[in-house]
């Protein structure tokens, strides 16, 4: 008898012993589910897939793409081991807190307009290189964001929630004196209660004039009323992937602040990300069918 | 008697034993400039700073803050020598082609679109990582191109004039083979008449679908119209800092394409250019006024 796995695309390789169906989260799952083992939860699809979870009686394993499965551990009957996509998404995250540096840095929204109206009219910009960075969250994003930064010749000072001085890593409790010593800040922080409003009035008021901030972590890590006083004034610039709240209202005067550009939570799930999340999904099935354990455990 | 020298920016250490007269290209020189004999030309003025170099009878040495001088050449007095700023801009230009790879790749100019219109809708993206660049031009410039496509993990294939095969670097006659296996081509080469139209109807059309060409170097390194066709049809795309004719005129139909992002010629004076070329500027008046050798001479 061969098991069951339910992958959300085609092109994952099935090792052999197990046989595939498929669910991709956005047309209806295949009926007679009910020999499904193995899940491969379909990615960034809403609430729908993780239901299904409760209409598989012979599941041992689910199979997260995403990092964070705090939503899911509710969802899990006794028993079922759950993994995570923990890493998968890393690059694509440092790319994008890149990508935000440089269309700050480089004014690429001045010259996009100005490609709207055929205008060739010039200015020198800021630039990345020799800026001083201070880089928020030091765990697998922050790191492959620093090696980004330092290739673009910026000067990295590191910050994490605790200090490790043999990495030259400084705790968050020495923003006050680092802030004003940063041009650029990136902050790559999950949502916790140490995080949330971490960069409020006070810690923005102490960056020095013109200073950018970027975020590609969660929103809540920075004081979004803050914030918006401290652009509209001028005095700051912002490029922000997350947003509090999310999404972000149509209304909401961050919008149209000049100095401040905005994309909406997409930092994660860039191209990169699928054939890394394919190869992992095709190594825990090898393990699982092997008999070996599994990578990202997060529940056993 | 203490030597004059004539600066654009008053932040220029000048060293004992020389006076310093200041010009910085847009306001009107000094008069009484009968004694400058080192002249730190304006950067990126346009054409009446050189025109000031047959003005200077006591003139023996010209810096210039750009890699390209040969329009300074035939302006010389005999016996006067001249030195370039190679290397000052190579930063810049590259940070700026990685600002363009990450516009096309991040649909930038989607999000700031949507930005204008409050508008919050996600999609997917292209991503950098992982990607295979074919790096057109490996001087210091594309060095520095280089080592920031290594860091975001892009798979980046060598290009130059002449082959180098202990550095791994192919030969521009290898383009045809190439060219069909790169997601991204990076142009970084200089105006010269092998690089004239090295990018033509044939190498474009060898590039796969939905490949993205970006130039830093110089325009006429693509054929315009050739690439209008392909970007046109939106089988290809392109990020763009020069182009042939420049500056494009305002209704020239390269300006709205979707699928191409082009900013005026901005690459090099970046921010982090000044700092550069201000300390190569003060090394050059410590060499001259101790009697060293100068570095960078074109002209001796």
């Amino acid at each position: 008898m061969s098991a069951r796995v339910l992958l959300p695309w085609i092109d994952i390789d099935v090792p052999e012993g197990l046989s595939a169906a498929y669910y991709d989260g956005v047309d209806a799952p295949p009926a007679d589910l009910g020999d499904v083992e193995f899940y491969v939860l379909p990615y960034d699809r809403g609430p729908e897939p993780p239901k299904l979870i409760k209409d598989l009686p012979s599941l041992r394993v689910v199979q997260s793409l995403s990092a964070g499965v705090e939503t899911l551990v509710p969802l899990l009957p006794e028993g079922v081991r759950l993994t995570n996509g923990r890493g998968l998404h890393d690059l694509s995250v440092a790319e994008h807190a890149l990508a935000l540096v440089h269309a700050a840095q480089r004014d690429l929204p001045r010259w996009f307009a100005q490609q709207t109206r055929g205008e060739w009219v010039r200015e020198h910009t800021r630039s990345l290189a020799d800026s001083r960075v201070l880089l928020v969250g030091y765990g697998s994003i922050g790191q492959a964001v620093e090696r980004q930064l330092v290739a673009a010749e910026a000067v990295v000072t590191r910050v994490a929630s605790r200090p490790r001085p043999d990495k030259d890593v400084h705790g968050v409790a020495e923003l006050p004196t680092l802030l004003p010593k940063a041009d650029i800040v990136v902050l790559v922080l999950p949502d916790t209660p140490a995080t949330r409003g971490l960069i409020g009035p006070g810690e923005l008021a102490a960056l020095p004039d013109d200073a950018l901030v970027i975020n590609v972590g969660r929103g809540t890590a920075i004081d979004t009323e803050a914030l918006l006083a401290e652009t509209r004034s001028g005095r700051l610039r912002a490029g922000l992937d997350v947003v509090d709240p999310e999404p972000l209202p149509a209304d909401h005067p961050l919008w149209t602040v000049p100095g401040v550009v905005i994309t909406p939570h997409i930092a994660g799930g860039s191209a990169s990300f699928y054939p890394r999340a394919k190869k992992l999904a095709a190594e825990q099935l090898r393990r699982y069918v092997e008999g070996e354990e599994l990578l990202n455990l997060v529940v056993q």
